[in-house]
């Protein structure tokens, strides 16, 4: 395995109407995308920082895994995952599997921005979760 | 505020002897740097992916806020803190706290790596604990 930067950070937020303004100023730079991903329950903000994209997540359904980290972390929000960009998604999960490394995804699924994603489960990744994502529009 | 990169993720770890192998693998390259920041009572080890490094910070004592991250979070490790790069480290921590936003460092200390940086307070970040760091031997 060798992704080659960050994609992307995911913060998890209560709101993004309160939280964008704040990275907004912290970065320097405007919100350029607001998404809703239906089947994770989310909506999504993107802001830029050279290489990586920070990922902001509102839970639009208490059922959303968001809302249960939010639950959990006492009703705020927080640093949820970590996005690594590789090539060749799929034979990364074999070589993440033949490692012993347990997977939250089986196959690649498709992910905020039209990237192909799968996540590695955190009780293999050191307690983060790790998610790995391929822009096959890149290639 | 403009941020040139983000310059590393601290991960809160139980064991660098564990998670130091992982992250070698999950990275595809190896650990380059371990380093005792005594006034933090962390040991850190450090890895690269792109612009961006892993820093995996392993407690010394029982009192190191590293400790007690993992202790809050049921004994298991997991992300800590973001760090962003900037130039004119003071400039932004001035800039901050004309925003409202409340600082843990007042002005810049030394962390690992020789680099001058500072704390933001979470609670005016989103729930992200913020790291404001500048490596002055770069200008």
């Amino acid at each position: 395995m060798q992704p080659s930067h960050i994609e992307h950070i995911g913060i998890a937020v209560t709101s993004l109407d309160e939280s964008i303004p704040f990275f907004e100023k912290l970065l320097g730079t405007k919100c350029y995308a607001i998404e809703e991903v239906a089947d994770q329950k989310v909506k999504t903000a993107f802001l830029r920082c050279g290489q990586t994209k920070i990922e902001l997540l509102e839970p639009t359904s208490p059922e959303s895994t968001i809302a249960a980290f939010i639950e959990k972390n006492n009703g705020k929000g927080g640093m949820h995952h970590i996005a690594f960009a590789v090539e060749n998604l799929e034979g990364h999960l074999e070589e993440a599997k033949e490692a012993g490394i347990r997977l939250i995804d089986q196959a690649p699924r498709k992910g905020a921005e039209g990237l192909s994603i799968a996540f590695l489960h955190p009780k293999s990744t050191c307690g983060v979760l790790t998610e790995l994502c391929e822009d096959k529009n890149k290639c």
